[in-house]
C-alpha cells in the first residue's frame, strides 16, 4: 500500500534510496500520517510541514548516535515514522503504540519526553556539552519552529550557544506561524531574510554569535540535503534557516493554518470534523463573552495571552475586533505576566488566560512582577483539572501547590459558571490584588443560588449547608463530588456538612474553629495535587485538635494519557466511594 | 558638604542645572554614595557607572509623569539621590530609610519592586500598554544593564517590544559585565557596535525590531542629554545603547569589576574592606573544595551557574582552572536547567549551583526538561533560610513548597557539612534521579556521628535519638533546634524522640507508624515557609491519627529586611519556646 514506505523501516533505509524515492517516501509518510489523523485526530499542520526535513536529516545524519531533538516536539511524527514506529500511523490496531511527542520509553532515537516549547536548544546544547565532556564525536542538531523562538529559554539558548566552540547545528523550522499567528519584533527579522533569499540588514542569529545557513524551500529534499551536508561535522554553532510551509501537501489545510495546527479526526476529503461536537457551553467561550462586554463598556480592561488565545474563545474576529485591548505576546509566558502587571501598574484591568501546564513557566514573574508588587492582575488559569489535557508533557494538576504558596496571591476556585463569572468580574473590578481564578475542569455546570458578587472579604467561605459528625469541604470542580457525597450520606441518616472554601490562598478559621465543636471528621477534596495543595493546610491546621482530617486528590506523579474517571476511580474519588469512607470513619 | 547636591531636592532642581553644575552633581552624588557604601556596604560598580545617565535621564524627561523601571534596580542609587532620598546616602542616620531596590513604598518616582534581573522591559511593556489604553501621553524608559540581557525575560520583552507601536524606550547600560563576566553569543554583537561606534555587520536590537541610537560615552552627560533628547516623545520602540564603566569614579573599583559589583563596608583610601571576616568555613568554599577534586577524578563532572560562580565558592582562577568543566551560561537560570539535563542524558555529571530565589527563575525547566525526564543533575540550593538574603525580593524561604511537590524530584536536607557533602557526593554519582540538595543556611556546624554513603533508600528519615510521647522531626539547618529543644525536654524528664528526615520530598511513613503508637505529639521544623511545605505533608499523614502535629516554620508572607534571630523569636522557634510547647502540649 505505501510503496516506498513499506521498505523503510529504519533511517539506514531511507539513506539508501535515490531522489525520485525519497520523494515518493515523502508523500508516503503524508499519507501514513493522514490515516492516523484524519481517524484520531493530532497535530496536522507541523507535521504535513517538516516531512522532508526529517527524511533530510535522516539521510544525512546518523541517528540515534547524531542526536536530533524536536522542539515542542508536536512535528515528530515523520521521524517516529522512520524510525520504527511507522505501524502506529499505518496500521490503526497500533495508534496505541506511540505517544504525540518525543519519548524516550519508545525508542532510541528520541532523547526526551518533550510537550512545552522553546526547550530545544538548551537541551541539545546540554548533549553537545556533555559529548565534549566525554569525548564523544557526533552532531547534535535541535529543531525549533519559528513560534518557540520568541520563548524565553529559547531566546537564552541561542545566546548560550552562540559561545560554545563545539558541533551544534539548530534548525529553524520557519513556517511563519505560531499556532496562530506569529508576535513579536523578530518576524520582521525572519521575513526580510525570506524575502531577501536569506541576507537582510541585520539577523538576529549571527547576533546572537552564530554561524547562519538559509534555505529557500524547505520542502524540497535536495536544497534540506545539500544545507545539513554543508553543517553536518562542523566544529561551530550554526544556524540552518529553512523556510517551510504548514500543512504541506493538503491544501485545506494550507490555507487555514491556524485551524489546522492541532485537528480532530476529519473527513479527507472535505476536511470537515467526523467528531459530534455540539458546540456546547463551555468556559472559553463564557470568558470571551463576558470579557468583550466588559471591554467594550471599560477601554482600560485588557485580555492577553501566550500564544494561545483559543483558551479563553478568542477566535481571530475578536482578536481583530479587540486588538487595541487584546495583545498576543506569541510564546513568552515570562513577558505576558511581567507586562499585566505593568499595565496594572499604569491603570489598566489586565486578564491573562492560561493552562495551568503553561503557567508553570512564568514562576518567579507571578511572584516577583506580579505579587510582591500587589499588581491587581487577574489570572485565569484553564485545564487544571485532572479532566484537562492528559498527556505527561500537559497534566494541568500542579497549579495549587505552584502559586497558591506564594504570598499576596488571592486564589479563588469557583464551582460553577455563575460563580466563576462572579468572580471574574470581582477580580477585574478591584485593584488590591492579584487573583487568579481556577476554572473548573468539569465542563460547565450552573446553579440558581444566589452567587454573591463581592469577595474582598478574603478566605471566607461559603457553608453550604450546616451538618454535624463530618464536613466535606470541596474545592472548585471537585465540588459536585462532594454535593453528590452528602446526599448519599443523609440517605444513610448521617447529616454532613458542606462547604465551598471559594480561596484556596488561604482558610476560613473562624468557620473551621466551629467544626472543631460538632465534627469528628473532616474531608478534603480538590482537583489537582494533594502536596503542597489545599487538603494539607486544612490537615495541618487541624493537627493539634480532635478532628480527623482526610485529604482526596491526585498524587504526586507524572499521570499519562490516562482516563479520568478510572484514575479518580482509582484513587477513591467518587461520592460513593467518600460517602462510605466518612460513614467508615465516623464508626 | 555637597556643593551641587545640597541644592538638589527633586528633578525640578536637576533642570535648572547648567552642564558645568551637571557634572559637579555627578561628583557629590558619587560622593555621597561613597559616604553610604564605605560605611554601610551595597552595590558599588552599577552605580557609580550609572550616575551621568541618571542625572541625564532627569534632566530630559520628567519623572515621576515619565516613568523609569531600572532592571534588577541594584543601580538605583542615583535615582534615589534625585528624587528626594538623599539623606540615605548623604547622613548616617538616614541609612535605614532605603532599600537597596526600587521602592514604590519610598518614592513616587519608583514603580516596582525589583530584585530579581531581566525583567525591565517587560515590566515597562505594561506601563506602556496600560498608558496606550488609559489614554496617557507620558514616555515610558526601561533600563537595563548587559548582564541582565542574555535572561529569558528580557528577551521576550525586547521581542515583545519590537512589534509595539508606540513610545517605549529602552536604555542598555552596557558596560561589559554582569556580576562577573558576561557570557552569551549576543556580548560578541555588543563588542562590535562598540567597536563600530554603534556600527557592526548584524544588530541585535533592530533584528528584534527595535529602532538603535548609539552613545560612545555613557559617562558624558552632554551625549546623553542629547540622545535622550534624540527619543524623548519617540513614537516608536527605540534602544539607546550607552556605553558605560562599571565602577566609574573610583579607581580601585574600575580595576577589579567582579569584586566591585557588591562591596561590604571599606575604607575609601584603600578600598580594603573594614569587616572583620574571618575567612572561616562556608558551604561555598566546601562545595569547591569538593567539586574541584571530584572534576579532577572524573572528567564527566561538570559544575554550572548562571552568572553568581561564587555562590558555590567558583572564584576567577577556579573558573579558569576548570574552564573544560565549569560553565556560567550568564542570566539564564531556564538554560543552566535545561543544560544540565541534556549532560546527564549524554554522559555528563552537571551540578547546578543556585541560590533559592533565583531558582524560582526554572520552575518549568526543572519541572519538565529534568524531573519528566529523570534526568541526574544535581541542584545546589543556597541561600535557602530564614538566615539566607534578607531583601524581600531575595529571600530564600520559598523553595520547599515550589520544588518539592513536583514529582521525579528527590529533595534532601543535609543538618551539617559531613552530611551534606556525603548526599553531594551520592548525588553526583548515581544516575537514577534529580536530586536537590538544601545547603543549610545556618553556618557550618560539623559532627563526628557516623554519615551514611547511599541514599538510594528514598525517604529513609534517621531516627536520632529514640523517644516517646513526643517526637521532634527537624529539617535541615532546623535540625539543630530540634536537637536543643530535647536536650532541654530531657532536663524536665521528658524523653523526647529527635528525627532527621533527610528528605523533604517524601514521607518515611514506616517510622512515621511507629510513631503512632508511643507519641501524643510530633513537632516539625523546617527552615522555611510553612505552606505547602514539609511539616503540612505530616499533619496530613496523621490528619486520620490520634496524633497531635505542630509545624514549625515562616509563614506566607515578604519578610522585609528582618532580622532573622527576632523573627524565629517572634515565631516561637527557639529551642526554649519549642520544648514549652511540648511540655503544654504533652499535658
Amino acid at each position: 500500500m505505501y510503496e516506498i514506505l513499506d521498505r523503510v523501516n529504519s533511517p539506514e533505509d531511507v539513506k539508501k534510496l535515490d531522489i525520485t524515492e525519497l520523494k515518493g517516501l515523502a508523500q508516503d509518510i503524508r499519507d501514513a500520517m493522514m490515516n492516523r489523523l484524519s481517524k484520531r485526530g493530532g497535530h496536522f499542520g507541523p507535521n504535513f510541514g517538516i516531512v522532508e526535513t526529517t527524511i533530510a536529516m535522516h539521510y544525512v545524519f546518523d541517528s540515534p548516535k547524531d542526536k536530533f531533538v524536536f522542539d515542542v516536539s508536536h512535528q515528530c511524527y515523520p521521524h517516529k515514522i522512520l524510525t520504527g514506529r511507522k505501524l502506529a500511523y499505518t496500521d490503526d490496531a497500533h495508534f496505541g503504540d506511540v505517544s504525540g511527542y518525543t519519548n524516550p520509553e519508545e525508542s532510541a532515537h528520541d532523547f526526551f519526553n518533550v510537550g512545552h516549547t522553546s526547550t530545544s536548544v538548551s537541551l541539545a546544547a546540554g548533549l553537545a556539552k556533555g559529548r565534549d565532556l566525554t569525548g564523544g564525536k557526533e552532531n547534535i542538531i535541535a529543531v525549533i519552529g519559528d513560534g518557540s523562538l520568541s520563548g524565553g529559554e529559547a531566546l537564552e539558548g541561542i545566546d548560550f550557544a552562540g559561545e560554545m566552540d563545539t558541533n551544534f547545528i539548530i534548525v529553524v523550522n520557519d513556517n511563519d506561524m505560531s499556532i496562530a499567528e506569529n508576535h513579536g519584533g523578530m518576524y520582521k527579522n525572519l521575513k526580510a531574510l525570506r524575502e531577501g533569499n536569506g541576507k537582510a540588514e541585520t539577523n538576529l542569529f549571527t547576533a546572537m554569535g552564530l554561524d547562519y545557513v538559509f534555505v529557500a524551500d524547505g520542502n524540497d529534499i535536495e536544497q534540506l540535503i545539500e544545507a545539513f551536508k554543508g553543517v553536518k561535522d562542523s566544529t561551530k554553532p550554526v544556524v540552518v534557516h529553512i523556510v517551510t510551509k504548514k500543512g504541506k501537501g493538503y491544501a485545506i489545510a494550507e490555507n487555514n493554518k491556524e485551524h489546522w495546527h492541532w485537528s480532530m479526526p476529519f473527513d479527507p476529503e472535505t476536511g470537515k470534523s467526523t467528531v459530534n461536537w455540539d458546540g456546547g457551553e463551555n468556559y472559553g467561550s463564557l470568558t470571551a463573552d463576558y470579557l468583550t462586554k466588559k471591554m467594550d463598556k471599560d477601554k482600560s480592561v485588557c485580555a492577553i495571552t501566550a500564544a494561545t488565545p483559543m483558551v479563553f474563545g478568542f477566535d481571530e474576529k475578536l482578536r481583530e475586533k479587540y486588538k487595541n485591548q487584546f495583545f498576543d505576546v506569541g510564546i513568552a509566558e515570562e513577558t505576558a505576566v511581567a507586562l499585566a502587571s505593568g499595565i496594572a501598574k499604569n491603570g489598566g484591568k489586565p486578564v491573562f488566560g492560561v493552562n495551568s501546564t503553561f503557567m508553570q513557566r512564568t514562576y518567579d514573574q507571578i511572584m516577583q512582577d506580579v505579587c510582591l508588587n500587589s499588581s491587581a492582575v487577574t489570572f485565569l488559569v484553564f485545564s487544571a483539572s485532572v479532566y484537562g489535557m492528559s498527556d505527561v508533557t500537559h497534566i494541568g494538576i500542579y497549579d495549587i501547590p505552584m502559586i497558591s504558596n506564594i504570598p499576596g496571591l488571592v486564589y479563588l476556585a469557583p464551582t460553577c459558571a455563575e460563580e466563576y463569572i462572579a468572580m471574574l468580574d470581582w477580580a477585574v473590578e478591584q485593584d488590591s490584588y492579584p487573583v487568579a481564578i481556577r476554572v473548573p475542569g468539569n465542563g460547565v455546570v450552573h446553579t440558581d443560588m444566589e452567587i454573591p458578587a463581592d469577595y474582598s472579604e478574603l478566605n471566607k467561605a461559603e457553608l453550604v449547608k450546616q451538618g454535624e459528625g463530618a464536613a466535606i469541604i470541596a474545592v472548585g470542580g471537585f465540588y459536585q463530588i462532594g454535593e453528590k457525597a452528602v446526599k448519599i450520606l443523609s440517605q444513610q441518616g448521617i447529616n454532613a456538612a458542606l462547604i465551598n472554601p471559594r480561596f484556596v490562598t488561604g482558610l476560613d478559621t473562624p468557620m473551621l474553629d466551629t467544626l472543631k465543636e460538632n465534627c469528628k471528621v473532616v474531608i478534603t477534596l480538590e482537583d489537582g495535587s494533594l502536596d503542597g495543595g489545599f487538603g494539607q493546610k486544612i490537615a495541618a491546621y487541624f493537627g493539634s485538635s480532635d478532628v480527623n482530617v482526610r485529604c482526596y486528590g491526585m498524587c504526586k506523579e507524572f499521570y499519562d494519557r490516562y482516563n479520568a474517571n478510572e484514575l479518580l476511580d482509582n484513587l477513591g474519588i467518587t461520592p460513593e466511594k467518600i460517602a462510605a469512607d466518612i460513614a467508615a470513619m465516623l464508626k
